[in-house]
């Protein structure tokens, strides 16, 4: 190479030393007969110092530039720099390439339109804070990979071209060109292929893969997405997710140097919804739900009465919250569908609200003990069926803290969600389906009547939960022909469908499987939550934009006729 | 984990421990009283020995135990494997799952059609040999990622939904739901993105990544394929030729434990076609060809007489070759379009052959001077235009090493062939177009006519080749606006082609564009070359068979007419 150093590297120690640097003009400066300028590249900055003897009339920012120098020391040093104390002399300075007026500043926190900053990516990732995510993102992929290499994990790809399944989201499709009027699929995950290393003894395997899901485009999905895929022979569901609990603290530790000693919780389902109102709690923060039905059984507050079968369901917040404030998580009651938020102030004196001033003794009293309240607070309620109260109030929940500023990017709180229902009631299909998806093991308790009573089912499946978003989940798998029968026929998958759709896959169960479970990360969204990032496009080089297009390239875009027709397809 | 060892690990070190072992049956063996079990796990097989207290009537090939016993030591060790001097003393067995009847048996050198064993690849898969294959690639890619790690690249993923352009292949396409009548195009290679991560700042990238070629298949090429792909700034071709070259003698000393301490030879294109007849030359064997005219010029040989612009091109073989040899190699000479393989045998005393009785005292003592012959030998020509004789003896030559069993997979022969011709000519499309791709830097001598004189035009490109394989190319990139255009129209891209699929792509290099150079490696070849096998499928988890299809899942398939319809697309 024809550089000695980067522009990240030089400090005191390299006095006097003849360099060659090569980098982008972030800034000149012009100060009395020197010139001086911030050479960067993507290990630093560097300050050049250049005498009126060498013409900077050709040089602006983004140009690029080769400087041949000595070190020296700095006069006025910038210790913020790891080379804020030294700067290069400059006796030769080579332009390599110019730049045109770039359509944003080379800067962090900029306010550029997205589309803007997706049109012009390349310029986008010379960013210093777009440059470091992509190179936290390197490192969590490096870390995790030496992590499975050193418990004899193997890696091993699995098919991008596959086939279609009724089960699950939907499939992006690619038309085949030599078997005309067949389709290839791609993956939603490489779970059939992983389950098959099992069976083939192949004992641990992992992958970090894309995947990809034709669904509708919400504000952080992605077509295609990155997971960690893993599965462990002869484990149980406590194995994995003792080697993913050891994994993501090694994760965290490695890239924020966060050192998590304790043992992640475990929640329960029904707990987790119970408490939080969904099953991806945030647990920066307090707030827990509680149901106050047995403190309002005899009120005279009209909202509490004749309930029938609604719950009320509270929680409490350490301050007094501003009529504006309340506006607002009013506002996320409505979106949940819910259309009265009450609520309680309590200065510690006297109670106020929409409901406080109704409040016996009693139920004052009461309340205070239950959420133990120790100093100014507000308490917000929810009277409607239990688990509409309780989704709604979860909402809030998260609400309220953005709103007091608890979202802290640094700390990092995890959880396991456990015994999960193993059937969801699908409304649009009028049946119940897998929750997580029909190969997963019913728990021990349910294990009798799973198909009987789809309603109480649980399943030994779990996610693991960071700061209120699911980053992950896996599941014990079923390894009894018998028993992934009666699973499909569960979820009322004809014999016909199973046969064209699983039939090589449930066949494969026959010849000697070991019992086994695995789990799967979301990669994008761990690497948003471990940089700080707004969106998981952050994270992303290339991503789409919400309309699934990349504006640079404005793919995805027609193509030729002769193209379609030699994939034997025409547009409707 | 259940399990305290594995079936690779326990020996004598362990005798009188206490152990669970978990595997799959390979044998079971009576002997007097005693039964014995092989049992069989990724990382090995360990005997067990169990009594007659112990029914074994439910035991049989490929079922899956747990077993308890005590580790002793064995009567007749078998020192062939590391596990082969103790036995378990059983105490307990445990039936984990059963099997049926396999389509084949378990173990190496099986010769199921390859159907068969694609049908069933979660029990090829079970097979040591493809085991072994799987964790040779496992480890490739670890050994690949650390070099790179610990030189300063970043990992970063491209995207997978990308644009269609009308260069290079035929791409795979996907149509886009959201955006109806549009379609994403599959990647031939991260190309166009890795150019950009240079003129981002990122300096240094890679990844494993696959790639989609739409190509009709031959036998040694699947639909996706996996890349080793790299860039590097302010880097030129040989600054990346360095980084390969260690990188590929890293892989090989890892993997094979042979150490290649000399640099690795650079061959001209031209020195290679003329040498080699081709530009991918196995090392491994010698056999270069020669150009004999000068020792025919005056010759009573009427094979070799009124020339006009043919070329006289022959090898020298150091053994008397058989006539069916011949006759087999004539037979590749019909394949490359050339009908007359003449040949002279050499006994030391004797010429014979259809051209050995004809030769002259002088023309015999040219031939052995210019091949150095010193043992019996078998001289073979061809008289045909340059090229055309040149290609088929480059097929010859190869024939002959395999004939002659020369090819030894355990020998490595590594050679990089550089200054390539810059364009080809397509016959199909009756213009020049790009040989390599169209944003290769012509080379320094006809950077000032390269648009103008195409057929002698050379690249700054490289190619690595090992053992007769192509394993890899790349290329100094071009990096000033002007030359890019200038090559556009080189290749006869007009305005608006230029503009529709690169018009992006161009306008990011006026935005200071550092100069850079890249490479990428073919995985899958270079693990089947690192494993000896015969084929990529036999480094592939799911590869496809040579139609496109995945014989186990039935990929590609039908899908519904629901399907389609949300595609916005139908069947022609």
């Amino acid at each position: 190479m024809k550089r000695t150093h980067t522009c990240g590297e030089l400090t005191l120690k390299n006095i006097d030393q003849d360099v060659i640097l090569q980098g982008w003009v972030t800034k000149v400066r012009k100060m009395g007969a020197m010139n001086f300028i911030d050479l960067r590249d993507r290990y630093g900055i560097t300050q050049l110092v250049i005498d009126e003897s060498i013409s900077l009339e050709n040089v602006k920012s983004e140009y690029v530039l080769e400087v041949h120098g000595k070190v020296i020391e700095r006069k006025s040093k910038n210790l913020e720099l790891l080379t804020g104390e030294i700067e290069i002399k400059v006796a030769n300075l080579i332009l390599i390439n110019k730049s045109e007026l770039t359509p944003f500043e080379i800067k962090d926190g900029i306010e550029s339109q997205e589309d803007t900053r997706l049109t012009y990516r390349y310029l986008d990732l010379r960013r210093p804070e777009m440059q470091n995510n992509l190179l936290v993102r390197s490192k969590m992929n490096h870390v995790i990979r030496n992590f499975f290499i050193e418990d004899n994990f193997i890696e091993i790809e699995t098919p991008i071209f596959g086939k279609s399944t009724p089960e699950g989201a939907r499939d992006f499709l690619v038309p085949s060109r030599l078997n005309a009027g067949k389709f290839y699929a791609l993956p939603q995950s490489p779970q059939l292929y992983k389950q098959l290393f099992m069976i083939s003894g192949l004992d641990r395997y992992f992958q970090i893969v894309k995947c990809f899901r034709d669904e509708d485009l919400r504000i952080d999905r992605q077509p295609e997405f990155t997971q960690l895929d893993m599965e462990m022979s002869f484990a149980d569901a406590q194995d994995v997710m003792n080697t993913i609990e050891a994994l993501i603290k090694k994760v965290i530790f490695e890239i924020k140097g966060i050192e998590i000693k304790e043992s992640i919780q475990k929640i329960t389902w029904k707990e987790s919804m119970e408490k939080y109102g969904n099953d991806k709690p945030d647990l920066r923060f307090g707030f827990e739900i509680q149901t106050l039905n047995e403190i309002f059984k005899e009120t005279q507050v009209p909202l509490f009465s004749n309930l029938e079968d609604k719950s009320i369901r509270a929680i409490c917040v350490d301050s007094l919250l501003s009529k504006k404030e309340l506006e607002d998580l009013t506002e996320v009651a409505k979106q949940n569908s819910v259309n009265i938020l009450a609520f309680a102030k309590y200065d510690l004196n006297e109670w106020s609200g929409s409901v406080g001033s109704k409040l016996s003794d009693n139920e004052k009293e009461s309340i205070i003990k239950t959420f133990n309240i120790q100093k100014e607070s507000t308490v917000l309620f929810i009277v409607e069926e239990y688990y509409k109260a309780t989704q709604a109030m979860g909402s809030i929940r998260n609400r309220i803290a953005k709103v007091l500023n608890l979202l802290d990017p640094e700390v990092m709180k995890l959880a396991w969600i456990v015994d999960f229902p193993l059937f969801e009631f699908s409304e649009e299909e009028n049946r119940y389906v897998a929750a997580h998806h029909p190969f997963t093991m019913p728990a021990d308790q349910s294990l009798e009547n799973f198909d009987t009573n789809k309603q109480e089912a649980l399943a030994k499946a779990y996610d693991i939960v960071l700061n209120g978003f699911e980053i992950g989940g896996g599941s014990q798998r079923i390894t009894d022909s018998t028993i992934q029968q009666r699973m499909f026929d569960a979820v009322g998958l004809t014999k016909e469908q199973i046969e064209t759709n699983f039939g090589w896959f449930i066949n494969s169960y026959k010849y000697g499987a070991p019992y086994h479970a695995g789990c799967a990360l979301g990669l994008d969204r761990i690497c948003m939550l471990l940089t700080g990032s707004e969106n998981i496009r952050e994270v992303i080089a290339f991503p789409k934009n919400s309309s699934g297009i990349d504006p640079m390239t404005n793919a995805p875009d027609t193509v030729t006729t002769q193209q379609l027709d030699e994939l034997n397809i025409k547009l409707k």
